[in-house]
């Protein structure tokens, strides 16, 4: 059941979806293993979300519900207060379900989740439980959070929708930090539409409808070929259908941004994780412990400059979007890579989380095999008309 | 010794300025009140900053030193770990000298602090021990936080310069939040060039140098008479010294983000205190307690609608920004009032923290009496060309 249906429901009808989503929990996560814990709170509030449940990606703080970090160091450990963005989210009714699971500590070391599309291909992470519960129809909403690629890598490979906020527009009060000048607030659902109903349900504009115009990179980046070919599809049937596409060219600042992106997420997690790394070694995790040992060999000159370059690309970029105020590009390099070792490639959302923008991330229509995504990004600010411009989308490609 | 001239001395003579700063500390403290705690802590890199002592506003998560948040209910508490705009400044070579003053939690019950300026008189707040140190002379600069105008009018009120930071641009993890959509970080130092230096060592770009242009509110806000006709003399000046200057309308906007700005820092604080208010009752302040007891009493609606008034004024103000890319006005309603009771009226800086611009005060040349200071922003993302424009006033203003 999508969140646009929950909220055409009525209160008892909502009550009784509640139960399904319990039994589907009950019956899928042995398998899926989206959820660390499964505790239904009571909203503190009523409004547009009353009753509808939703879950929260372990290292946003819940009061006396778990919050581990995705990390066995803190195994047990229990929340004492709500994070910022959970207690909006009850005060306007919704039921907090429980907690999902992350990488450790929102980095590398994945999660025990399996992609509900195929239990032997990755969710994507750092989000991963949140993705996956989402996708397996566990709860029609869930909150992850995104540093490089945390809550769009993993819509795209498990077929659902997934949005993260303009950089510095949602309060991560109450939320673990990464990498401070990059981690943002994003929500699981599993449309666009979706999307922008929860947006409005927590009181942000809309906007006004305007006429679709967007920017496609050309070259495309350097993706898979499948992903590739579902791209270029995706433009020409949006073409057919109307939209205004013109060419830009952000291959040479996708890849420095890239770059510049590790930069600042090493040097600044580092410094954030020295501490715990130096009391609890390699138990942080062996892809937290490196990235430690070799984000604090960063000197700040390299950190400044790594800044310095994101700050003009933003000028650069702000102009791009006067033309073209949405631009498409593919939301993960392939579908979900085979296995969980992996929870794979950042590189296609890296470059515009750097840059702050508002992203949203929609289900290419594929048919059979794994899911694919496609992203669109706007100025930063302009949340409501990525949002929209994005429904616009999901029903030209039906 | 300003900053600057910290930055122009060698490591020696920054050592032996150093003990000078201890001296002073010891000798002006026991009647100014500005420092819960002197320890100063070696730094943890080397860099431009190197053997430069600043200040921290107690809010400021600091590894083994005081972290009382100015409450009476956390006297005691030693904080656990660095907030990253710390751990930045030891990592470039800066001592953090100790922990100053701040009401309680950052909001109105009075510190112990005195105005350095004039001891029977508030040095303003919240930043209230931050400002009167580097009032004082004790440190080169010192950290504050402004939610509404907790820098920018203690700055004013001390005569020294204040900055803001775009709301958003520098990182708050490890400080107390307040309200998390205004919550912004933020310096004191003695000088506008000062800021600029401190900019630049934290690896900011600064940008280019352009012509001064400066939008002037007609009609001038309601501040007291005092400040009215300083703030007149000052524009007289500035367009006399080849300024050019130009009208701007914000009367109508400006009183009504002051009222948004009050409905979103009392929806969202009360409802992060909520749970420590119940635990602790009157404890938390007297101040804080009607603010929780006020503040929960607001419905979400009422919340959304002036975040959606915020976000229409931002729009207004960037078309603002572009005809007069930096807008003047008074940094407070008048001189610091008489008395520590209360910390004075943020009237003249909230409507601006509510916008996420930066903001710069710098003082206002007074013969004899208490300061005056002068308000600078520019548009979000602007904070080097606010900063820069300061320093030219600075220097017409001699």
């Amino acid at each position: 059941m999508t969140l646009s249906q929950w909220l055409n429901a009525s209160l008892p009808e909502r009550q009784r979806a509640l139960q399904l989503c319990l039994d589907r929990i009950q019956s899928l996560d042995p398998s899926v293993h989206a959820w660390v814990q499964v505790s239904p709170q009571r909203p503190t509030g009523s409004g547009p979300l009353s009753e509808i449940p939703f879950g929260a990606k372990d290292i946003i703080e819940t009061r006396g519900l778990s919050t581990e970090y995705g990390s066995p160091i803190h195994r047990g450990r229990i929340g004492t207060a709500d994070a910022a963005i959970v207690r909006e989210l009850r005060q306007r009714g919704a039921i907090l379900m429980g907690k999902t699971h992350t990488t450790a500590f929102a980095y590398k070391t994945p999660a025990p989740t399996r992609n509900p599309r195929n239990l032997e291909h990755t969710p994507g992470g750092s989000s991963s439980g949140s993705a996956a519960a989402v996708a397996a129809g566990m709860v029609p909403f869930a909150l992850g959070t995104q540093t490089r690629g945390s809550v769009l890598r993993p819509a795209s490979y498990c077929g659902v929708t997934g949005f993260k906020a303009s950089f510095g527009l949602l309060p991560l009060e109450g939320v673990l930090p990464f990498a401070t000048s990059l981690d943002t607030l994003g929500f699981f659902t599993h449309t666009a539409a979706d999307t922008l109903r929860l947006w409005v349900a927590l009181g942000h504009p809309t906007g006004r409808a305007e006429d679709v115009v967007l920017g496609v990179p050309e070259p495309v980046p350097e993706v898979e070929p499948a992903m590739a070919d579902a791209f270029r599809n995706i433009v020409s049937a949006l073409r057919s259908g109307g939209a205004s596409i013109r060419s830009v060219d952000v291959a040479a600042m996708h890849a420095r941004l890239d770059e510049a992106s590790n930069t600042v997420m090493f040097y600044e997690a580092a410094r954030f994780h020295e501490q715990r790394f130096r009391e609890f070694g390699s138990q942080v995790g062996p892809d937290l412990a490196d990235l430690v040992r070799e984000g604090l060999e960063i000197p700040p000159a390299r950190y400044d400059e790594a800044r310095r370059f994101i700050a003009e690309s933003k000028v650069r970029v702000a102009e791009l979007y006067k033309a073209t105020p949405v631009i498409l590009v593919p939301a993960a390099t392939g579908p979900a890579p085979s296995g969980v070792a992996s929870t794979g490639d950042a590189r296609m959302n890296a470059p515009w989380t750097a840059l702050g923008t508002p992203a949203i991330s929609i289900p290419i229509p594929v048919s059979g095999g794994l899911p694919l995504g496609l992203q669109l990004t706007a100025d930063h600010g302009q949340d409501a008309r990525v949002i929209r411009t994005a429904v616009r989308l999901e029903g030209m490609l039906g």
